[in-house]
């Protein structure tokens, strides 16, 4: 592991985005925490939990040849005592394209560890354009 | 506002679900942070923030005339000091329906206030049957 250390959850979250962007699987792997507690929920995919599994879905997602821009929008957070949980919109706009894709909603939380502050969830999901469904009834079929 | 407290966040969150299946609109507003942070993402939907705009939507959802079933399957889980984050699945069964729906993840935080353990944060996304596409491309067109 690297010993870059992120003195606040938003300086682990710039370098969430950043290693997005870049395309930069190791500084990626860096930031999330070293330990199995970790889980990645990519839109509308199953939850992934643990390193290997959280390391091997940046790895297929971080292949992309074209560099591709990321503009965060904070919309809410919650900070305690060595944990911190942002909700935001991503802005995705993908190489040769012009505007961004609809919105990625996201709760990213980091907690505080020996080694700084880590990503330990990253929980994004569609933002549908469609009127979404009361919760109960299920959006998806 | 009740003086309901929550020793626990397992006990806010079993709560949280009892009022969903009771469709118990009192109940919900009690177990919610009484203040204006708290942040709800139903499925697919926007961000709603403070007290007026979550109310209104679970006033919405919870004239359900039915009594649906919802049976959770905790995913992960970090707890650090006076917050709690729980991952987990709800599968939702419908009035007159014998299975569930596609399930829903979730993720919730809770918040110790000096009225006890209150959540702050529901994100809820859909599970997409199909196989997803990388984040990177979203997932919703």
């Amino acid at each position: 592991m690297s010993d870059t250390r992120y003195p606040t959850p938003e300086a682990a979250e710039a370098a969430f985005y950043q290693a997005f962007e870049a395309a930069d699987l190791a500084a990626m792997l860096t930031l999330w925490a070293d330990d199995d507690t970790i889980a990645c929920v990519h839109p509308g995919a199953p939850l992934l939990q643990g390193r290997y599994a959280v390391s091997e879905s940046w790895r297929g997602i971080l292949t992309d040849p074209g560099r591709m821009s990321i503009h965060t929008e904070s919309l809410s957070r919650h900070v305690g005592d060595g944990m911190a949980v942002h909700v935001l919109h991503e802005h995705i706009t993908l190489p040769g394209e012009e505007t961004p894709r609809d919105p990625v909603m996201v709760t990213n939380v980091y907690r505080e560890t020996p080694a700084g502050w880590r990503m330990v969830l990253h929980h994004a999901s569609p933002v549908l354009r469609r009127n979404p469904e009361p919760e109960a009834r299920a959006t998806v079929h």
